[in-house]
């Protein structure tokens, strides 16, 4: 699903993953996350794709909120379970999002 | 292929995708603005996945060149080609990248 009913300025982490071939508790995990996220304050919405590369962009009010979810206990439990035995590559970014613009047909 | 050898600040453009069924030319249109974009002056990379929904994030150097790369013929023609016939929705968002971090196994 695309989020599309925001309003600029707010945050955008773009978190970019090559997964290894055994990924036995990632799927649960990551749906896991998923849900834990949408209760963080700031939490805006999250769109994510997944084909040779992986990209998760999950979108949020302000900086502090971001760093508040990085340390969220579960998540980094699940962060570190990711880095042990789910990815093989992953890169994460965190940006400002300063225009957007859509369409629905 | 993620993007790794980026230092910030730059800039992402995050560009979220829901395609109609028929999507004859897409592929096609798609790779070819991909080799076209690495053309541009400014461009630092870019990243795509797609399974329900399609994210691709280009990387630039500065507003500037995304706002060249916006005003591209061949680029102009292909985003109408892309209102008129593929995208079912779409939403892209300019943002600047503050920090980034990533690994690689």
């Amino acid at each position: 699903m695309i989020v599309d009913n925001l309003k600029p300025p707010y945050f955008a982490v773009i978190f970019s993953t090559v997964l290894h071939e055994n990924i036995e508790g990632y799927i649960e995990a990551a749906k896991k996350m998923e849900i834990l996220a949408e209760k963080q304050p700031g939490y805006l919405g999250i769109e994510s794709a997944r084909s040779e590369i992986g990209i998760t962009v999950s979108y949020w009010k302000t900086l502090e909120d971001i760093t508040q979810w990085k340390n969220n206990i579960a998540h980094t439990e699940a962060r570190n379970l990711g880095r042990e035995k789910w990815y093989k590559q992953y890169q994460l970014r965190i940006s400002k999002v300063e225009r957007a613009y859509g369409y629905k047909f």
